[in-house]
């Protein structure tokens, strides 16, 4: 009994010593030897340590889902961006607004998720659980949005669709030409535009983006010319050339929803080819949902390995944590190895 | 201070008696007088006959998430469209499908989490948390969609973009005229084609008919003709009229997701008319997310006041159950209370 | 391939029509046919009662936490015990407390928990989530449950120590003599009492139980005399001797804590014996929790199978719901099949 | 509307980056500026130095549950306890056996969740979540136990009933003189026996503490003697003077259960004496469980002040994130704050 048994007790829990261990690193690392939760989150550095490092260089795909603006994230998505630590961004409409508000100067601040909701609405503030936004501001970047839509468009005769990509690289380039200098520096899709590195929304139209684009569709409609078109079909022929051109691929999930599905799918696309897809090679998710209730945000990278969106022999990794804490930590390690390297 | 305090105790807990109550609205009524969770779902039947009865006949918007088709739950959505208990459907991409799936024979099949993936894989299954398909046989419903959509562009002289609704109703037809006639009957595709309930899918392109239709426009590509394009745009522009001509709306959020913020957002559009957009005025929610990470899957009806998305004097509730539980007994008992007025 | 994967699809998710289904049993045994936690709720039904018909009569025990008498759940334990559906009870201070007060006219009261908690104090309302009970009434039984621990230590010249159980027993013995008879019908203490079913309390002295024993401790310390013992070694020596002279057992998880591990331990007690202990051969589990976190709570029956708590050849099912919903519709539909048998 | 509107609008959100913060502390505390669940681990940071340097030396009690010494905590704690960061512990007994244990050279082992169970059982391999254990070796240091409690009971002439603490003292004492010297640095009974913290177990017998004392009990009962006794009661009686002689009091929940719920009804344990018992003066608590299902382990420090179990004038704050990750940076990034002072 106890020869067979060993194999199982081979890999001694070790306690964190947090007087010894000082960086985030150091205790990042510490938590390999430690269980639950923290183990994982430690496994979800090795394994993007190790994609980073990975000689084939594999496409890194970040899905990116919740409210991470409003949340103060976005300088550590901007920090994946400058330090290529991430290839191709699929996100929601709403993270994309956010990101291009701040840059007009519309702020996110701190408030409290017990409070008079009714008279939040009577002040004009919006609230996103312990954060709040000002309405009337909001409103005024939907008019530069609907403006940039009717310039795309007297400047575009064939009134050809965009992909949603292509409409977020000019939102890009509007916060270059027009952005606060300041706030621009930490805004992800204007180092998204300068690093080159495509931003896809697959929902464009289910946000204040598509709100803005609407705004310029009635208009539209009403003088009678042609509005902007954003072509879901194509974006999904972009990621699929992009998914096609990678010799490897390596995915980030923080939270589920389109963004972590859109990527999943990627290798269904290239099945369209009549060759069988790939399955990506890495990934980790921080997630706060759980498989037990079916849905695809929840659900787990085994689960991806049944249908080919995931490879069998590929690594792995969910840690389930608020994105806010385990996301910058995890970053700020990474930082770090690949620094001691 | 006792007087003071009665008005706190005023209602007592009644206990549930299940000797006592036998049907599923006896039991769900009873459950007004209990508490937690069991109170939260009796409030949605409450909420849900308000809404149907309101003599201003709200329009009812049913945002579905999560996998609700492999789940058994199509027959359910079914009645909702053919008792008239919602108006306007919005969903995710794979919804759709998988419903549309089942009316060209390609069934789900019950199955087990803890299994080897990759032996699934090597026998061509797919699986969905507890539940498999055939990969091989989804593969002949994309083939359908993709020639539905070659032969759409075929009779669409000027190639005009078509909105999720649109393609979704071409959907509908293709059931009524090609599947299964013992299948459709359940089908939510057919059923809404049949009452002419609208489907919107705002993110189309993330779904297994997102890949059906690239591969018509990668057809398309090659042969150097113009691939139908869904503009999610006009999505966005038909609900805001259906919006506009509603006297009241009631919404039911089925999780969370594209289909819940997307139907949130109406109240928004409706404010591009220069007025102030109008908050819903009944909704339930049925959720196994939480608010706690700010995300809008999880955000309460509460925090949707301070946007303006919800009215400050509208019924709202939310239950924190899995939706295969919850939205069988409040439809079964809706059913039951409708028919005994 | 198609021949091997016949196997992994073999049946069929058979939506759920809740316009042909109509009562509970019906409906929860359409469950059985679709997917995720109403799958699971279905099994729990099948599962309980494969336990009351197995003919080798399985003791079986039920572990009840978090705050049921509160939330109305009082009478669908009683019809537990009633219907000879459970033998053992283990519990919590809080649940055997709650249901005594109400039994001296000490209710609870429907609340919410969007609340100012500083003036619920002021008015002396305690407040458990959305449910309201009055200190000042909780106190007045604190003071019988005190007088009790008196009078038994007066008739107890030898005061050797009680088990939790033997004075468990006497409040059930309390409530017969002193309790309201309309009040009493719905307790679970009382049924316990009368139909001899054994309850424990293992964390007896977390609660107010503890409270009012605690009062009755420092009048014995202020006067001298003995006070009253409960020890929790004595109630392990029975359960133990409960488990010995069990052929089988079954056992049901309302929740975690205290009440599942003391549950699942028997078993090992069992093992002092020097021959090793039996697992459980039939349970289910009614939870929120989940098992990434490593704790007790969520553990699953598979974990349980490694340590030999469960066999291995047992049947056990998990439902991932809040119990004031799952637990009512599985008696109510136990209740039908043993009826129809 | 704008004035009005400022009141809210004071705090901006300010992006953490992840280049320019480094240390633990340093991110803790820009996560004072972010949003969500990191916002609240910072607040974890500043209530927990604010208690530490309050002038009126608050006794700090920690509610320790959940699998922490397989989970590779005891180091956070025992670092807690020599930096006099806590002053009482109230804890299961699974934690204070495990930690016994590995005084006595029975680790705990790095596994997996996805293992064959029935495999793990042949082998003598328990299972906790991902963390493996030997179960032969276990029993040994139960032997261990039993001999302590024979030990006493021979040297305890009027065969008295301790508390659970009282025999925690005596465990710590066993590990001083016959643990293993490495193994007991880290030890947290052995740290809190050196620094005369008090550990209570309310739950004693629930646990393989339980097991051992169990085997002493048959043992006794076999050959007639009296057993060893612990008194619950003795256990509210010694924290209800605890609490008395506290000036102020700050706690912190890991997790919920008994050891949550013992430490909050301490307030109640003052109330015997005739004056009102008086709420926690600070808290945090970090846990995965939530509110809405109302049971003791979710429950908000919100709630607890209606009861009076909290100050209406306390601080508070509750971080839903696994302890694994979060109690390891909160007492590190403590330790740094208390060092710069």
């Amino acid at each position: 009994m106890d020869l067979k048994s060993d194999r199982f007790l081979k890999d001694r829990v070790v306690p964190v010593d947090v007087e010894e261990k000082k960086t985030v690193s150091e205790i990042l690392s510490a938590f390999n030897e430690t269980s639950f939760q923290s183990r994982n989150l430690a496994k979800c550095v090795e394994i993007y340590v190790k994609m980073l490092k990975d000689q084939n260089k594999p496409t890194v795909f970040l899905g990116l889902s919740g409210a991470m603006i409003p949340a103060g994230m976005k300088k550590v998505v901007s920090t994946m961006v400058k330090h290529k630590m991430v290839n191709v961004i699929v996100t929601t409409g709403a993270n994309a607004y956010h990101d291009l508000a701040e840059c007009f100067g519309v702020y996110h601040f701190k408030g409290s998720p017990h409070v008079d909701d009714a008279e939040l609405y009577r002040h004009g503030i919006d609230r996103i659980y312990d954060t709040y936004a000002e309405e009337k501001k909001y409103r005024l970047v939907d008019e530069r949005i609907a403006q940039l839509a009717d310039k795309i468009m007297a400047e575009r005769p064939d009134s050809s669709p965009m992909s949603s990509r292509e409409f977020l690289f000019e939102l890009g380039k509007l916060i270059d030409q027009e952005g606060d200098i300041k706030e621009k520096e930490g805004s992800f899709l204007w180092n998204c535009w300068r690093f080159k590195v495509p931003v896809f929304v697959p929902a464009l139209c289910d946000s204040s983006i598509g709100l803005a684009l609407t705004k310029h569709y009635i208009k539209c409609v009403n003088r009678n010319t042609k509005p902007l078109v954003i072509s879901q079909i194509k974006d999904n022929y972009e990621i699929f050339q992009i998914k096609m051109a990678a010799k490897k691929t390596g995915v980030i999930y923080v939270g589920g929803g389109v963004p972590k599905n859109y990527i999943q799918q990627t290798a269904y696309l290239e099945g369209l080819t009549g060759k069988p897809g790939r399955g990506h090679d890495y990934g980790f998710q921080i997630t706060t949902d759980r498989p037990e209730w079916g849905g695809l945000s929840g659900c787990t990278f085994k689960e991806g390995i049944s249908w080919g969106k995931d490879k069998a022999t590929g690594e792995f990794v969910a840690c389930y944590c608020d994105a806010t804490i385990a996301l910058p930590l995890i970053v700020r390690a990474v930082l770090e190895r690949l620094e001691t390297k």
